[in-house]
């Protein structure tokens, strides 16, 4: 792999915003010429991408807690990057390091907001995973927002998915009981089997509602809420007086055109009044103070391991788009990541 | 006033359970011999009755974090009562307390959730208004949920009332800006000239919307949720981010027979994940362990002038159906009370 002066990067772009659920061609493969890094600059190899449903939203220009991408801007990412050339006295040729370098081969950084990757500890592609973003997103969500009790009955969807799968493995450290809900026989015989979860529901099967409402025998206390749709209808009668439903994310709604309500819309206000319900959305940013107590439980967890993670892996740059729309759709098994680039050598 | 034995009392049970508004037919007023007070109970004599917005969910069997009024039964309500006979070592006649005792006359009680007041410190009826269930609901709800900063903006409606008035003062001791909402100008200029809120709109304003987006300049941070409907039509664009939305009440909601989802309601889910908003419902009971702060705090505020508060009486206990009626329309000016008896000889 060539390194230094003369590098030919590859990097994708926003090609339109999406109407709907993304298509091929709102995203754009560009090459271009790797510029040199100036004074205090360091010049990054993207190895791991992390592909992650809030991209969705940054696509798109309506009202949000972040600015969209531009049309023509590089898509976002947080990626694991590897410095090749270093003017920053902070950063080594060869450092491993946590960046948000977008879908690209190729960035410069000024350092700031670039943190060291120790190889030694954890692969580093849990980076952006169970040891990352949506590791630490499962973890403040569910601890400082859910609060689970021991005993109390904590669902999540997406539950094979790099957040589901650390919410339902995190409720069960804490004494809970964990029903996962996800995509299909495969991906619920693992969120039983492998990840430890009390039960798992397949979100496609007609019967959700009442098959959920048998898996909640006792009601449910905490609803960690990041698809919304069919989901969020079967589980809003469930909740116990005093749930708390911390608001993550809503990926079956992230490609809606209309604003049809949900069917538990109009009973929302009253059931939060007389169930006395918190619902609370977050980012993982809110909690920045809780990073250190996140990676301090949360690298003891995984290995001891209380808590697995698995990884849904594409290759190269170019497969990026069609992952992401595969995202979407719940096509991955585990944490998507697409290689860009090879390991360190 | 005749005490001891033989005496007639007078009581006000709910006759059947409303379909939308409460009509006089739904209250009936009987008569009966008061009972002697067997061992260790206490016959009380009501002086004061407070009449409450969540009495109207007490008539409906609807799913409520409180049981229904047994059609046939008493109406259920805070009192201030005197103790005019007692078998209880923990009660003397002549005691003035707060107690459940409920729509009539007299009632007998074993001492159990009665709590003495003592007239020396203020007003008797100040134990079921600004030094009670409305003066704690509107200061737990808001300093423990609402949490507002100095600077930010709170709105509150129905903001001459036992609720809204103590929400907008103690914002103002918070620090923060204060706009009320109230139904027609003579309110609107007391919470405004005697309450010192920052400003007050009409909610009868059909340019409700536009005006309050005037007087928040910065948004909303903390909309203290009581009556829901067209208030909360014209808060919900105005929520900054993070804002924090206490939800006590929906009394706009309260006569609904249909389930039509409000404006906002698709939206709702999707603003809470962006904007990182934070909905709770609570009730007051669930602050219980606060209760001395509030009187600590409250009493003090009270006494400085820093709450003020305004009483609406209407005489004898035959006027407290037409009294409550009007209540839930909003024909009170202040905290509705209805005088049952006359203050201790």
């Amino acid at each position: 792999m060539p390194q230094g002066k003369n590098l030919e990067g590859k990097r994708i772009v926003l090609a339109s915003r999406p109407v709907g659920e993304p298509k091929p061609s709102d995203f754009r493969l560009e090459e271009y010429a790797v510029p040199e890094p100036g004074a205090d600059q360091v010049l990054l190899r993207t190895i791991w991408l992390s592909l992650d449903p809030y991209m969705r939203g940054r696509m798109s220009d309506g009202p949000s807690y972040a600015q969209p991408v531009p049309v023509g801007g590089v898509m976002e990412a947080g990626t694991v990057s590897e410095v090749i050339e270093s003017n920053n006295s902070g950063f080594a040729k060869g450092d491993i390091v946590l960046s948000r370098a977008g879908w690209q081969t190729h960035a410069l950084s000024d350092g700031k907001g670039l943190s060291k990757i120790d190889p030694k500890l954890a692969p580093i592609s849990t980076a952006i995973g169970v040891l990352g973003m949506p590791g630490m997103t499962a973890y403040t969500g569910l601890l400082d927002i859910g609060k689970p009790q021991p005993g109390e009955t904590v669902v999540v969807a997406a539950a094979s998915g790099a957040v589901g799968s650390a919410v339902g493995q995190i409720a069960r450290i804490k004494g809970a009981r964990a029903v996962g809900i996800a995509g299909g026989k495969d991906k619920c015989d693992f969120v039983k089997n492998e990840l430890g979860f009390d039960d798992c529901l397949d979100h496609r099967d007609p019967d959700l509602a009442s098959k959920l409402k048998a898996a909640c025998p006792k009601g449910i206390d905490v609803y960690f809420e990041n698809v919304g749709g069919a989901v969020f209808d079967a589980v809003f009668p469930l909740l116990n007086p005093f749930a708390r439903v911390p608001v993550c994310g809503l990926i079956a709604h992230y490609n809606d055109t209309d604003s049809k309500p949900p069917k538990w819309a109009g009973a929302m206000m009253r059931a939060i009044l007389t169930k006395r319900l918190t619902f609370r959305g977050f980012i993982v940013s809110d909690f920045a103070a809780r990073h250190g107590d996140f990676l301090r439980d949360m690298s003891q967890w995984v290995r001891e391991g209380k808590v697995k993670y698995k990884e849904f892996v594409t290759e190269g740059l170019e497969s990026a788009p069609e992952a992401f729309m595969g995202l979407l759709k719940g096509a991955n098994f585990g944490k998507q990541l697409v290689r860009v680039g090879p390991d360190k050598a």
